[in-house]
């Protein structure tokens, strides 16, 4: 259980990182929608190995192939389904695993919770699994651009070296013209030459991805348990490796006094606005039209090219060594990752949101 | 929509601030469970406003009814239903927010999502729905004692103050023994004259609820969408007034290196454990046997004793002045609600987890 | 589990037939909606015991009490709960069956399923569960005729006296004129001589409850697995005593040659019409504008007012009686509950399809 | 939205009928569980087309790619994703009705609900869609065979040609002797015979198709909405052009008395058995451990071999001629799809019921 995500906007993914294929699932897509394949396969082209020199060589082309739900270029309000065959699965870098429990990663849990599993290159626990999120999420990003909703994430943080601007005093246009994804430029080479240091000591780090989305009309949200934020945050949480998410203000606003919190309405024009934003476009778990702002918090990779001590099945000390070809640090690659899942969400909140009112 | 929350062990929650009666329906709950009304009645009263100088002085003895689905003791595993009725509600206190937006609340999103809206003590959007919560978490804490499984909360951080303390080195047992929860007595001490100083100054501040569940046996979680923390974090962030959600190692994990922050399995007796815990007893999603360990943001309180510049329905500017009695700062009676809603994430998927094998 | 039905129109029921109260929530119901409270008091008067000569001589007046939801008499969007307060329960009735199965009723499977279970009245079995789904039913029926869409249930069978007349050919503005809510005074009349023979038998009857809706705009219906007619198919046999659904040609119409059982299309001023109506006004599970009719079969009542053989929990052989204020034949109280349900189905699908389309 | 069904064992399907390929995805088979490839196959040949003269002669060899899920011959507890690529879709058989409606289909209903519709074939709506529930209905019929529970459907009906015997008079493993599949030969070769009159006739009837399960366990079920028949009742009308559900005494059942019809307890060695079997292995929506047996009807195929008056989109008259290679009678090819729908229901229940009791 729990391979679906959404209520109405509705995607099941499958498959497994060595598997024969990857998958996902669209029901409650609306009909009419121009589906363009090539924004699909861009976006997967942002999330795929070896697009760089500080991600994984793994070679996996991601060639998206739209199975269902699309006719004569529209959405039919069928259910989308779309599959992405692996081929650069080197399932026998995983044979010394088949038994062993790789410290900090989901072999123990898995077969704890299964009794069997596949091991080749962590089997349904990899990330590989979130190519199928970033196909979906594509087919909601379309959704929410017909709706005027855009979503914008980068990386600001990559183990020490952290960006102290907020997404205010950046141009997030920038965000893609490095491969660190980050839209200032001076911090962004920071970045990359410590994760090209941390890579060459055959060590992992973690980093924050931060996300806007512009444009999100107030009156999405589902209170009381599907508050905007809250689904936001598991949406986030489900993304592998992440350990935290703030929104607005976030962990910091702890410190603050009400009263500097507090947001203060005006309006501007015939529209209601806030003079500031510590809310992060939600008030009471439903949008109220401002900017939606969060961070998401990425632990280091536990692949790391070093020997481990650990256990086998049997409870063996055995050593794991560090093989394969891996991340020294994810967030690069999870920025399209964390926008897909934020527009899941907002399709999904678009929907629910047009029975609100009679 | 969004009022229900979990999938086997399921609650739905009703009920305004200021209108007859709260309540909540279990459905899921298995047959067989003693039920006790006095340990319901218990875990209210730790929520229960007028408890302390510390809190807001509403008086409200909020009296816990159960209508259903017990029956000589026993749960039936037909709906458990519980009734609180609202007594000591003033809703002539808010007459003056009735077509004005106060900062922060969410009147102008409920306004703008729902076109009407019980105004009075913040109708539904009011975190005295929470009780209902705390009710449900009680009989979910019930069955998790029934399978050995512990929830402690208790209060890390009160605006500036902070316990630098990890919950290992610190008896959480003394947690209740002061009226701001929190276990270390030093600390808890100034957090109260910091909360004293902060109410006497009209204004509010946040803090942070961390939380440990223990005895969790490994295997519970549903990857990919519904691993464990993901729902323990949307459980979280549904929590009036919370912005932030972290587990284990959360956002300081981020400057760790791989090598330092994986976990190294070994043998103690037969049974598996980590020498460290940055995972925070869930690994891919699952648990893997060790404690569970999270920490909770909350916002400083949007309700403050001062006047505010905000607008009004026709988006004429007013000054919405604080009124009604309430609460410095949420975190000591926020501590049995993250408790209430951990035990209603561990309950439902201990019980999901019992199809995982043949 | 299985206490919710509806996906945006959601409405979850509690309560067992001698506890303290029956309840329900519905979540989903859009703002802005007025709410009669005389409206679903006259639909529960509909449905509650002692109303005739025919039905049981149980005294409940089923008075409803609203809790929450609605505000200044409009819907607001969030939860309406309701509740019905039991009075007149003689649980001494059932201490004979506290450890006896009665035949042909819930008691066996209860046990088998639970354990332990609430025997007074049948408990959570018991058909008096259904007044909370009339309750919520009007509130479905409100909004349905907001929109135009009206439903019309009747008896068109009782035990052997059947109606011949199909619902084109019957005035169902008459089907309250008579207590067993038949349109057809001739046949009610028959009908009634029938149960009230039956009834000195100290026997009972089956019967069918035929219902229409008109007014269902076309475009309601989420194929493939929740088809309009399945959910209502589902609601139908959800009530108690129900064995069979069948809508438009039925069983019935597997005699027919498609050639004739087809619906010819045609344009009636500028509206698309069908020259026959075997379909029902269901085409592929989507509603297609014209009458959508369904009959249920209900089995002859559970409970006789005569000795029957069983065994105890122990499985010796025992001698249950008929105690108790019974129904000698269901059909006529059933009527709307029957409306209920089609009401609330047809609620859900109006609200859902507002997502089918850009 | 809608394409999904079960809540613990739960499929989503997807694909057209002259799309690329039919698919669906199972989210919670247990872990642990042989999948015999053979044994799907076999399922999907059973209901394929061509397989005899009374059924159409549409060549589909239905091959089945099981994707993921499955490791070492085993099942993962992870989705298991099966494909089916179409292969003879003969699509411009279809250009004529692009733009005109078929009576007594979904292509009204479809254009009016989403705008556009993939007209191929009758796109989502044709029966084609059935291939995918029979691959994953195998998958079900494995873990009930694992806990000794078995599905028979036969065909009881076609057209006019009925089997008088009850399923306790038959020998059921007789059912595929034959291409009708009525375990009865002499009533067999007189419903071929019809068929095959029909046929020539260039028309279509309709048909029941009976169902067994045996060893059923009590205890399955989830009252009060979702009780046992009313899952296996909204299945059933799931099916493309089923019109009508029974069970046990069904329609027929009314005009008995209530004395007659109660099921009489009684103990055989150990077991709690009944006397007769009127409620059909259900009682209260729970299992009674005695066999569960149902009818399903189907209405004559839509598609005749003559022409027919409609409108086009436009609401212009046109006439549509009967072409493409249809089945004059569905039942046959029934069987296995209502055997199918029937496991997916019994395996959702067997794992719903593990979390009744604690």
């Amino acid at each position: 259980m729990g391979n679906s995500f959404g209520r109405i906007f509705r995607i099941s993914t499958f498959g497994e990182s060595h598997g024969k294929a990857l998958g996902v699932i669209i029901d409650g897509c609306p009909a009419g929608l121009p589906i363009e394949e090539t924004f699909i396969q861009n976006e997967l082209r942002r999330r795929k190995p070896g697009q760089s020199k500080i991600t994984t060589q793994r070679k996996e082309e991601d060639e998206v192939e739209i199975l269902s739900g699309v006719f004569d270029g529209l959405s039919t309000g069928t259910p989308i389904s779309m599959l992405i065959r692996n081929t650069d699965q080197k399932s026998k870098d995983y044979s010394h695993i088949a038994e062993s429990y790789r410290p900090s990663h989901a072999d123990y849990t898995y077969a704890q919770k299964y009794g069997n599993r596949d091991y080749r290159g962590g089997g349904r626990s990899s990330a590989r699994e979130t190519a199928a999120r970033v196909a979906a999420g594509a087919i909601a990003k379309l959704l929410l651009l017909h709706h005027n909703i855009s979503i914008q994430a980068y990386v600001s943080q990559a183990g020490e070296v952290s960006l102290s601007k907020s997404y205010q005093e950046l141009d997030l246009s920038l965000t893609e013209s490095n491969i660190i994804r980050c839209p200032d430029q001076e911090v962004a080479e920071r970045m990359i030459a410590h994760i090209d240091q941390v890579r060459k000591d055959r060590d992992t780090i973690g980093g924050i991805v931060s996300c806007v989305a512009k444009g999100v009309p107030a009156g999405l949200g589902e209170p009381v348990f599907d508050r905007l934020h809250a689904e936001l945050g598991k949406a986030m949480l489900s993304i592998n490796a992440v350990k935290g998410f703030e929104y607005g203000s976030g962990f910091k606003g702890i410190e603050m006094r009400g009263s500097q919190h507090n947001d203060a309405f005006y309006l501007e024009g015939d529209k209601v606005r806030t003079k500031t934003n510590y809310s992060g476009g939600i008030q009471g778990g439903i949008s109220n039209g401002e900017d939606i702002y969060f961070n998401v918090a990425f632990k280091p990779v536990a692949t790391i090219m070093q020997d481990q001590e650990s256990i086998d099945e049997s409870g063996n000390p055995v050593t794991v060594s560090g093989k394969g070809r891996h991340d020294p640090c994810v967030v690069p690659r999870a920025v399209p990752i964390v926008e897909a899942m934020a527009a899941l969400v907002l399709a999904d909140y678009l929907l629910l949101n047009r029975s609100s009112k009679l």
